[in-house]
């Protein structure tokens, strides 16, 4: 049984907790929240111990494992105490809006030796990992062309927005990621461009909300993303493999289908998943089993936290050539 | 190359000449109608000649076959002058609504041991010819269980209908034909039940709009087919084939596919085809060449007199259950 | 808060035992089973206590409704029981075998008053139950024939299959449940065939693994049911509704969707449900929620006891047609 | 009536022919091939002439439109000698692959006022048609972003590409027609990049056989092509429209529809179209009887040479972007 803490209560907190108690491996111990109230009722609902401070938490040697899920701004912070502590880490995406700062963070911690794994969840959902293990066992032959489609439900507060480090590092960061995942190789040119169409205002900050990106591959493949901060027909989260024996197809899992048909055609009232709690349910579960899995077999946890580095450089390079309107090499 | 004499310039006739006229193996030299103005407009297009009877068709020597495409009461009679005549035969289904007559004919002819063919053009459509191959290939293990499911766009008018022969002997016969091309046996057993759902008029002449029937076959397998005089939707023609090792789906094919996704679902705005000349355009021209290859190779054209006669066997006994209210063992 | 005692801790207990743990409006404060030691696992599990007898549970005040999932064989002594004590009862189909049974069993407590609900769990499925509102709702016109498919993925162990009261009773009866729900009409005619395909041991003693029915409603209305003990490629539960102004289809709900496409064509690696407890795992949930909220709005639940009563008749009808070989009116 | 004169026998002359022939408005009077006997066998099958030179075909006052499907270093000669002898031209794309042989061209012949038609025949597709009027008519809104996945069976003959002016000039220009069809709008920046994943062999004449491009129109829009030689399972020619209320798919038209369910899932038999000439059958006889149309009521046909000319700017555009690994802006 792997002993957890969870720092934060807040809405991605609460499904974590939820996990956590429904793993029959896993137990927790504490929850931990600068908002105390929060922290309380969350423990109360699962009849455990509300912490008064990390450091509470991380003198507490029957805790193996710390899982953040408090804001961006704190992950740092609360990586290296733990570390420190000698506890394991699962910490959610990203570990920081600034690169360098997790440069920083990664010289601290590295010679520690931690098991850390970052939140890259979809790297556990049963369609895209079915797809990428494909493609590693050569199903379809060697990749020639990747497609992602990312497209949120719906814009996040503008407050929330202005400090989100823009839309490379807070959603497309997770493409990112995929498209590590997928390809099983470094990118080497980045070109992304975008607009607002959806709400002008974000140009004010900087940022856009509708984007495409090309990105190049160390051996030449050719990989695309589209992303959007507002879909109406829901959370469109689709990908496309294209090798030189066939293509594979990752679609949007339905959560139900009925279909109509009548003299205008066929409607199927089938909708798309609202957002990433509900379509990415089993990744998160899963992603939990894994790392307490390779805690329990000692071995590293991936995605690792070097993963999380590689996916916020693509960020930075995705930002700096739509800035520049440029292709960045890396 | 095959040189044909069509007989009957109606919708299905016209339908023929255009098949004949594309062949590359095929020549069509006469148009018989029994409304002459018809005929010569026929044959003015393509430019041939109209024949003023079907005797001057029969003896010409230079015409190998003849393609029956009249109203079905004339169907045996010129099935039997065109036997004597030495000419092969593709004969519009059904051969006659009486199954008395049908056996007489057969009676006439069988020892003249003319290439015959009957126009079960469904036998010859890819995708439903594809499912039989694939049972009979041995794809997915043995059959057990098979679903025809076959509706018609709409009602054909009332004169029409009070003159087929009711809707067993008009449009399910063609399901029968395929039940007994897709199971490679006879059927034992017929069980229908009808209602006029659609139209009450047709109870004045003992017909109904909708039935369904259950048969077996002589291995035991179970079949189903419903059908229906109207389909709003289109006209749907599909079978379900399964197996001990898994299962076959013939599914209507759609003419095109562009698919409207919102916030109601996605709405596919492909229709199905409307009726039979355009759902099955590729089966008659397949069936016009399995005829012409028969001859051209001397082997007996199929489906045959007696597959014709097979159907209409089973559609007298689906009458005969429905009427009776009981199940008929053949 | 809905206080429930559980009886029965096998396969189907222990579903509804986490059911009624995850419920925010259940608690769960007894488990009873013949055999001990599986009450007592499940109440630790839980929690709560394991009852010796069925008396304790019953004169326990603080319990509101008890949820029979015992063998069949037990259950109508326990809904006598039970409604003798005044306790609400949720239990699983069918019944009992024998109508007979069931008939006195409901003289001797429809008069007490107790809200009863029998465990057609499929009507609170997503999917099935979305197309019989939108039938109820108009949507597509008036029903005209519905065809439901029904295939087990495996056969049931031959002891089972020997005391399960034959394929109509034990597996078909859920059809018959959903096709009293959505035509909304009783049935006035049966006709069953059956053949054993699959396992010829069943005929000694008298029942087959594969069906096809043939109903017809009061209206005039046309049903099909096809049956199946053995699906090699999963749970197959489908539902097809032909109505004036269009069709509705309920198909199998995929778990993930990921598809292949190649020189060969297109394959999807998507599965479906393996069996009951996956496929229906949102309609058990949502039949306890709707069982929980009529007891607290004070309104009968649905299905009701008749219900199951009326399925069971069904049941016996299509034994009969099949043993006879016969239509039966009802 | 419309009289045309066919220039070029070969493959895509051979299909013109027969469209032209098939049509009830239009009658071919000449062909004419610089290889002679081509032009002669095509003549023969379709009752006409076969020309001895390009003169004899304009001066030919009963010739209304001349269709030029020759090779396309020869298309300006002829749309300048057709446009100043008054006839009509429906011209296979490119006009040339010299976007400043194409200017030449037009200042040649704007004055002249002729009805001249540029062969992009996609745009009457039906399924792709659908798309766009679907969009233009706001069905979904305001567009935000296009997805074209435009993937082509096979490589073309090493001779054939080493002369045909590269993927963009080739085979994408189709692509860029369609994205200036569907968005209405021009485009401001191009972005393309290419890899060599199918014939590093292309690389000796600065091709590549495997695209990406992004594209931006004049209000921001976001545009993605992706592109290639090969793709093993047929001819893959998809849109995907994201717009504000919504999105548009145009996906492969199946040629027909067979699955085989079993335990590793569903396969679907049904495979792409083979290559353009079967995928885009319909497209060009709705191209043609457009072109026809335009003449018969007067009006100026579509897509016109402008259209022409600003296609053949997108390609010289994605050239030099990938030629130079920068973003060009127009």
């Amino acid at each position: 049984m792997i002993n957890f803490a969870l720092l934060g209560a807040g809405r991605i907190g609460k499904m974590h907790a939820e996990l956590i108690a429904a793993s029959s491996k896993a137990t927790l111990s504490y929850v931990f929240d600068t908002h105390a109230p929060s922290a309380q009722a969350l423990a109360d609902k699962y009849n455990t111990a509300a912490a008064n401070s990390i450091d509470e938490v991380l003198k507490d040697v029957s805790v193996d494992a710390i899982l953040i899920a408090t804001t961006t701004d704190t992950h740092v912070d609360f990586i290296v105490k733990g570390a420190k502590a000698g506890k394991a880490i699962l910490c959610e995406k990203p570990i920081d809006l600034s690169t360098q700062v997790v440069t920083e963070c990664w010289e601290q911690i590295k010679d520690l030796n931690i098991p850390i794994q970052i939140g890259f969840n979809r790297r556990f959902d049963p369609t895209h990992s079915s797809l990428q293990r494909k493609l590693a066992d050569g199903e379809v032959g060697v990749l020639q062309q990747l497609i992602i489609t990312s497209r949120d439900p719906d814009m996040a507060p503008a407050e929330y927005l202005r400090h989100s480090g823009g839309i490379f590092r807070d959603m497309i960061i997770h493409d990112f990621d995929m498209l590590r995942f997928i390809t099983g190789e470094e990118v080497v040119e980045v070109h992304a461009v975008g607009s607002t169409l959806i709400d002008e205002g974000l140009a004010k900050f900087g940022d856009v909300d509708s984007v495409m990106l090309t990105l190049k591959t160390s051996s030449g493949k050719l990989c695309h993303i589209n992303g959007s901060r507002r879909c109406v027909y829901g959370y469109d989260q689709r990908i496309e493999a294209f090798a030189d024996n066939g293509m594979l197809q990752s679609t949007n899992p339905l959560p139900h289908s009925v279909s109509t048909s009548n003299a205008a055609g066929t409607q199927s009232q089938s909708q798309l998943n609202p957002f990433f709690i509900e379509r990415y349910q089993q990744a998160y579960q899963r992603q939990l089993e894994s790392f307490i899995d390779a805690l329990i077999n000692n071995i590293p946890p991936s995605p690792s936290f070097t993963d999380g580095m590689q996916a916020q450089i693509l960020a930075d390079a995705a930002q700096e050539s739509l800035d520049a309107g440029i292709t960045i090499k890396l």
